[in-house]
Formats: structure tokens, C-alpha cells, sequence
């Protein structure tokens, strides 16, 4: 046993989760704190803008790395962070938010602190994080070594975000720990009856089925089920479709890759092979509007076997707390023993419709995205992609071997792609390989968090950045009011955004701007 | 009677409150409101960078006008303001909150769209939002008319933000409206029993009391009770002292007023007074660590008497219901009518000490505040301070004549001050006569809100920004970590913001920036 700060003892668990960079902003309640971030080895202390952005940047850190963490002071900190905190939830995103709040004594007295709503209420922040977290504390001493390890658990099994609340009378108290007691991480077992059940249930109907496919979705990768994934279709040779939100679960050069099912809004060959299937295995799928083309999806529950991250559903049937994590696995062995795969390697995924000749000088998004795919990516690419035209044009296009998709096809907050090519910056470092980060902005997306260009920059990282300025807020103009005013923005000098934030000084000398 | 759209009725409701400029950021839930906004005479829309930003300037529009208003659409943008609303809430500044929510159909259905968390639960996001507004409504076709005068009555009355959900199928059905019906603002009626016996109480302490002062503070402004405390302090003769949150409650050059008292942090001939008083009127207080000198008072509740807006308490006794505005102009008629005021006049307030030499090139915050309140200030200029060393400076400078300041010294959220700017600066247009909007902001909390100087170019403003460039956290420095990374930030051409955000375009030419 040894004795050591509790906040040090938050800090050495999250690096052993893999975290070796914490976003957030200094706050007078999270001073001290920091202190103990910044004098640790291996974990790096990332000071962004503002609060939403550092949550941003710690969601695209997680989307890459795993896991993010967030630090935040009290009340104003918090609250501003809370949308990124949201938006990671919706997305079932891994992000440890800390809150440095004010000493024991202050909160049981109600003092009238600043930062406070002046009514003695030091919960209710808390509170308001009930909704969109999946475990929160308030450290003591007496319970921090517990609760720390219990809702950092919670926090990485279901790859969502979880809040800590930390008086700065606690973090540096002393605790009694034990360093060589690893964090308990696994995943509780799939209950054998029920699983077996499922498997007979799941290996009956593909055997009766004619055409089998599997619709792969976001949760695959949350839940990190992508290799048991991948073995499954290759000792299967069922193909494999994903949603847009599910782009980069399986190389999409792969010989049994179908493409991008977006219901009424994909390729033709596409809707017909997925729609015409009579049975469809679903793996960790988001049925959002976004994500099936406005709810166009055409695939019956009748048809469908449903694998999630806590039950298997056989078209109206539940088995409760069946992870697809390990009985994905279990099926493969079972259908490759009885030779159930459908054997046959399928015709490649065609490749895109030739590019369309350009006659004026006007870049138009059915040029854009296609010469991008075919001329601008390479493999391992971290993509990014803002809510708004730059989404949905990267949606069916053909991504690189190895690539990673960002973007928030369900919660869709303008703005976050900025802090989360921040975050996914700093995590793709940690990677063996060398990644690309490439992010496509539109001009209104980006003046809402621009100035964490100014921490890309700080940080000496070099993301390529695609400002795609149409003059406004192009999506919206879709939706409605396409002469309406409230759709217009002020025209910045983007071509000075990297001078603007300090890319002349001392750091970020690598920063080029170059416009198209 | 006529026929109405319910979102026409809003906005109606809104101008008789004298609302003139809604600010806010488009969204998919949104968009046809805002048509609506658009094309009504006498309210214009005012599109912010962000949602946090808009939600900061109709905090400081309020501040000037009496009320603000913001719209956001569902989820993201709600929850990307409420960080300001909440400042609103703690500060008593009467915001109106109107959410673009998804129609009540997908609500009822728990439909999968973009902006939910992917659960269903489309109420979440208002159950966050009633810890920090003091009224929450969700309208439909017949609760629209009594649920939008019960909420903004809420807020006028109660000075606090309000929060509306407006569902895409709600806010364009027609519904039945009186116009010629007013909004009843009429202030509860004081229980005249509590009231009387509450003035005999007081009568006598005053008569006992050899020293009797008034000490003034915010809720005086919120709760629209200048007048009556002026009237009372000019007809008893008794000296003011007003708090820092209290500054411009009356004029500083009023030969009543004695001073800002901040506790220990006071100059001394203050503290003495304040504190050698017997007998202490305390208007509208609001105790918070930074509106006291850090909880250094030395007010004893045993002498003093606190005027507030729901409630009058003596030493120890509370007098509930019983609201300053209506008590003090009886007091007042008491008093002089018993001849139980003061007389006498007091020695006028003290000028300051003398600005000292300056023998560096280095602006001093001891130099700078004098400098810029005996030379720089002018009468009925609107000074709004971030938190930080800009608010901290101006606290016990002398403000000139009808002086409005703005400042969350109790909130304290910094890059606040931004946003605060261009609402102050569009709110004092409606004044009558011209007001400078005057901001001193620090470079770290610029950082946090820079893209809003872009919405004050473009709305053709002109505040006057003092950066106050000290190369990092410097507040934080001072409180913990003087050495520390964490309070550093990156440098940025502070001197280009202007040109950056697009004012050496069309609109915007009479900015410009000076270096001193």
C-alpha cells in the first residue's frame, strides 16, 4: 500500500486507461489541481479556449484514443462544457469530466461563493449533468480510491461519459492505495443460458435464410467489437454494409464491403442488395434520423437480428444481457464448424461514378468530395467532418484502408469539429503509425469555436483544415429560408485565420494557409 | 378578439416589454420563427457566432433595457447557452429563453432525431434548465396565451430568465388574442399589516440609532428601486454607500454618496464610516465572496435592516412579502413627516488619491483605473467589466454621473464581457440619449468569446475595447500557480481582431484600433 493525493491517484488511473493528454481551462477551483497534472509524467495538461472546446477536443481525443478526460472549474466551467458532455453521450463517447469545486466546508455551510447561482445550491450542477453521464461522484476521502475506480469502470464499459466532482479540500488529501491492483475493466459475462439460446436461435434463421448481410453501425466501435466483427464476415463471407455513422468499422476497400446504406438517399445496387436481403444481422446500430437517411431505412424487424452492446434481439424477441462483444465470436465459431457461411467472396464494391466535368470555376460539392476520395486520401486518414454540407457530402464517399471517421451524425452541434480536430490530433501522436488529420469546416460552423485553431497551433500540430466558405449557413438554407437573412453571417479574413491566432510567433511556424 | 400565430403573440408580448433586438442562433427547430421575427416591424434579429455568446448578449441588453430575449433551437444550442442563463438566473437579469423544439408528434413518439441524446427523452433538456429559471413552459395551441403572460409576467416581476419550448408544429397555429389586453407587470400588493408593523419597527430603530447609513446593492437596480431610494435618501439626509455589484444604484458625484464599501478591501474612510455606523438600511443586498472584499464585512446583522425584494428583515425578524419597492415610499413619508431624517448634509465624498508618477513604459493597473476614470469617463457611459483584473480595478474607481456598470461579480464567467458589449451596445440605441459602451477585458477571457466583436462590426457598433493584453491568466497567477504553464495562453495579433473579423469590409468601416 502507498499513500498518495487523491487527485493523483485520479490522475495515474487515467493514464493507465491511456490518457496522456487533459483538456479543459484553469479555474480558481481547479488551481491546485492542475498543479499536480502538470508535474506528472506522461500526461500532458491541454488548456483550450474555452470550456465547450476543450469538451469538444476531449470527445475527438476519445473517438481516437479510447478515452478523454475534461477539467473544469465549478458552475461556469461546467455549464459551459455541458453540450460537449451531451453530445458525447449522445454519441457514446468515453469522456471523464472533473470538476474542481469548492471545499467541503463552503458547500455544507451554502456559502455565497462566486461561481454559485447565490442560493446556497452546490448540487445542482451535478444534477444537471444526472441526464447525460453514466456515473457521477462527489470525492471524499473516504470514498475516492472506490469511486474513482467505480465510475471510471462505468465510463469505459459503456463508452459513456461520466462526471467527478472534486472540493479542493479533497484532492490533495492523502489516501491508502494500492498501485499493483490493476482497475477491474471486464466486461460481465453474457448469461450461458440465454446466450446459448440466442446462438441456436441466430444459426436456425441463417440457415433457413436465403440472403444473408450484415448492417454494421457506430456502436461496433464504441464497444470495441470491430475485430470480432471482422472475423465474423471474413469466416462467414457475408457482405457488409455499414451506416454513415458506422463508416471506418471495416476497411472499405475490403472485397466484402457492399458500401454505405443511408435508406433512400444511397446508391441505387446499394438499397437493392440491403433491401433485398432476408435477414439482416444489425450490429450496434443508432437508428437516428441522420443516420438513415431522414428514417428512410428500409429494413423490417421482421427481417432483422438486432446485436447490441446489452441484448441480442431475434426479430421481436429479447435475450437480456447478451453482449454482441462476446457472442459475435461464439456465432462465428458455431456457423464455421457447420459450414453455414455463405462461402461466396462477393462482387467488390464498385467504384464511384466517374467525377462530372467542371466548366465554370466554381467548386461544387459533387466535384469536391469525389476528387477528394480519389485524389486526397490516404490510408490511415483521421477524417473529420462538420454537421452541415461537409457531413453529408463525405457520407457515401469511399474512405482510405485504416481510416477513422469523425463527425456528429446524431447530436450534430456546430462547432465541435474544430475541438475535436484538436483532441483527435493530439490522440493520433499516440499511435505507432503516422495519421493525417483532415478536417472539412463550413464558414458558419467555424465561427462558432474558431479560436481553438489558436490551441492546434499552440500545440504545434498539423491538421489540414478545409474552411468551405459559402457565404452563410448553407445546410440551413436547404432546410428553409434560402434568401432569409438570419441564414447570413459576417465574411471574416479566413485566409488570416493561422496569422491571426499567433501561427507567425515561435510555435506553429509549420502552419501554411493555401487557398483553392 | 383577432387571429394570431402563437410565435406572432410571442414576439408581441415581447415589444410590449420593450423588447427591440432578439438575439440567438439559427437551427433546423427554429428557422420559421424566426421568419417571424424577420418580418415583424420594431424587433430585429441579432444572429450570434455562437449560442453561449447570444445567450451573454441578451444578459447585457437586459442589463440596459429592462429585458432580453434569446432564441436557440433544441438541444445543442439550448444547451451550448445555458451557461449564460444561468449567469442571468444568479445575477437577476431577466432573460427570456425561447427554444425551436421538434414537433409535438416526434416528442410524443420519442422519435430518433438529431440533436436528442438517441434516447427518446425529449424533456431532459427543460428539466435543466428549472434549477436556473424561474418559470419553464412548453406551449401548445391552447395553453399558448395564459402559459406566454404567466412566464414573462414570471420574469419581469421576479428579474429572472424564463424558459419557453416552442414545438415546430406549435408556433405558427393561430390562436385567439385581445390585443387591446395588456400584460399585467402590477407587483404583488404588500400585506399592509406585516407592512405597517414593519415601518413602526423601523421608525423606532431609527430614532434610537445616532448613526444611521444606507448601504445599497443590485437588487435596488433589478428590482426597479432607484427612484423610490433616491427619493428616501434625499428627504432623511442619510449617507449612501452602495457595494461593487451596487455601483451606478445612484450617482457617485451625488453629495449623499459616500463611497463603494467592499470590506477590508475598502479605503479606510469608508470602512470607518460603514462600519461605525449604528444602524445600517441595507437595499437589495446580495453577500457574495467578491461583492464583499472575500466575506470581510464587518455588518453585524443585530444592526441592520434589510430591504429586499420580497421580504424586509429586522435584525432578526422577517417581515415576509413584504417588497422594498413599495415599502420604502412610505418610510420615507414617515419619516419626514416626523421629521426623523438626518438633515444634515455630509462632507462630499472624498476625491481620489492623486495618480502617481510614472517613471517606467509599462501601464499599472494603479495608474490605468485613475487615469481612465478622471480623464476618460464621461457622463452616462455604460462600463462593463470582465471578471478578472478589469473587474477587480474598477470596484472603488469613481464612475461619472448616470454611469450604468456591468460585471458578473457574483457569477464571475469569464468572456462574459464580450458578448455583454454588443447587447449593452444594441440596447443603449434604444436609449435616448447617446451612450458609449465602454469594455475593459482581459486577453484570457477575449480568448474565451472573440468571434462576437465580428456580430458588433457587423451590426455597425462602436464600443470602445480596452484589452488588456498581460499575457495569460493573470487573475488565476495571482491566486494560485504564478509560474505555472496552465496560466499561460498563446499570443495573438490582438492588434488584427478588427480586420480579422471582416471590419475592413462594407460594413464596419468606423472601427478602428489603437495601440497604447
Amino acid at each position: 500500500m502507498t499513500k498518495m493525493k487523491v487527485a493523483l491517484y485520479l490522475i495515474r488511473r487515467l493514464k493507465e486507461l491511456g490518457v496522456k493528454h487533459v483538456f479543459g481551462v484553469p479555474g480558481d477551483f481547479n488551481l491546485e489541481m492542475l498543479d499536480l497534472v502538470e508535474d506528472e509524467e506522461g500526461i500532458k495538461w491541454i488548456g483550450g479556449c474555452n470550456e465547450l472546446n476543450a469538451g469538444y477536443a476531449a470527445d475527438g481525443y476519445a473517438r481516437v484514443n479510447k478515452m478523454g478526460a475534461l477539467i473544469t472549474t465549478f458552475g461556469v466551467g461546467e455549464l459551459s462544457a455541458i453540450n460537449a458532455i451531451a453530445g458525447s453521450y449522445a454519441e457514446m463517447v468515453p469522456v471523464v469530466h472533473i470538476v474542481g469545486t469548492p471545499s467541503t466546508k463552503s458547500q455544507a455551510e451554502g456559502a455565497m461563493l462566486h461561481h454559485t447561482l447565490g442560493n446556497g445550491n452546490f448540487r445542482i450542477y451535478m444534477k444537471m449533468y444526472e441526464g447525460i453521464t453514466v456515473a457521477q461522484t462527489s470525492l471524499n476521502p473516504k470514498n475516492a480510491k472506490s469511486e474513482i475506480d467505480r465510475v471510471l469502470r462505468e465510463c469505459y464499459i459503456k463508452a459513456r461519459p461520466v462526471y467527478i466532482s472534486l472540493p479542493t479540500d479533497v484532492y490533495g488529501e492523502e489516501i491508502e492505495v494500492d498501485l499493483s491492483d490493476d482497475l477491474n475493466l471486464s466486461y460481465p459475462e453474457n448469461p450461458r443460458e440465454v446466450e446459448d439460446a440466442a446462438i441456436n436461435q441466430i444459426v436456425k434463421e441463417i440457415q433457413k435464410a436465403k440472403c444473408t448481410i450484415v448492417l454494421a453501425d457506430v456502436g461496433t466501435t464504441r464497444y470495441s467489437t470491430t475485430k470480432e466483427l471482422l472475423d465474423f464476415v471474413e469466416k462467414t463471407g457475408f457482405p457488409i454494409f455499414t451506416s454513415p455513422m458506422g463508416k471506418g468499422v471495416i476497411s472499405e476497400n475490403h472485397p466484402l464491403f457492399g458500401g454505405t446504406y443511408i435508406g433512400n438517399v444511397s446508391e441505387l445496387h446499394i438499397r437493392q442488395e440491403v433491401e433485398g436481403a432476408d435477414l439482416i444481422l444489425s450490429i450496434g446500430a443508432l437508428k437516428s434520423d441522420f443516420n438513415t437517411g431522414g428514417f428512410t431505412y428500409r429494413v423490417s424487424t421482421k427481417k432483422t437480428i438486432e446485436f447490441r452492446n446489452d441484448h441480442v434481439k431475434i426479430f421481436f424477441a429479447v435475450y437480456e444481457n447478451v453482449s454482441m462483444r462476446q457472442i459475435l465470436p461464439k456465432l462465428t465459431s458455431r456457423l464455421v464448424q457447420h459450414q453455414h457461411g455463405s462461402k461466396r467472396i462477393r462482387t467488390p464494391y464498385l467504384s464511384q461514378p466517374p467525377i462530372e466535368e467542371i466548366n465554370s470555376q466554381q467548386i461544387t460539392h459533387s466535384w469536391l468530395w469525389k476528387e477528394i476520395s480519389s485524389k486526397f486520401f490516404k490510408p490511415n486518414d483521421i477524417i473529420i467532418a462538420e454537421t452541415g454540407t461537409s457531413m453529408f457530402g463525405l457520407m457515401d464517399v469511399r474512405f482510405p484502408e485504416g481510416a477513422t471517421f469523425i463527425s456528429q451524425i446524431l447530436y450534430g452541434s456546430i462547432g465541435y469539429s474544430i475541438g475535436a480536430t484538436l483532441g483527435a490530433a493530439l490522440a493520433a501522436k499516440n499511435n505507432e503509425i503516422k495519421r493525417r488529420v483532415i478536417l472539412f469546416v463550413g464558414d458558419g460552423s467555424l465561427q462558432v469555436t474558431v479560436q481553438e485553431i489558436s490551441t492546434i497551433i499552440r500545440n504545434n500540430l498539423d491538421p489540414i483544415i478545409f474552411i468551405l466558405n459559402n457565404d452563410g449557413y448553407t445546410i440551413e438554407r436547404m432546410i428553409h429560408g434560402l434568401e432569409r437573412k438570419y441564414n447570413d453571417i459576417q465574411p471574416w479574413q479566413y485566409c488570416k485565420t493561422l496569422e491571426y491566432f499567433g501561427a507567425t510567433s515561435a510555435k506553429g511556424k509549420k502552419a501554411k494557409f493555401t487557398k483553392i
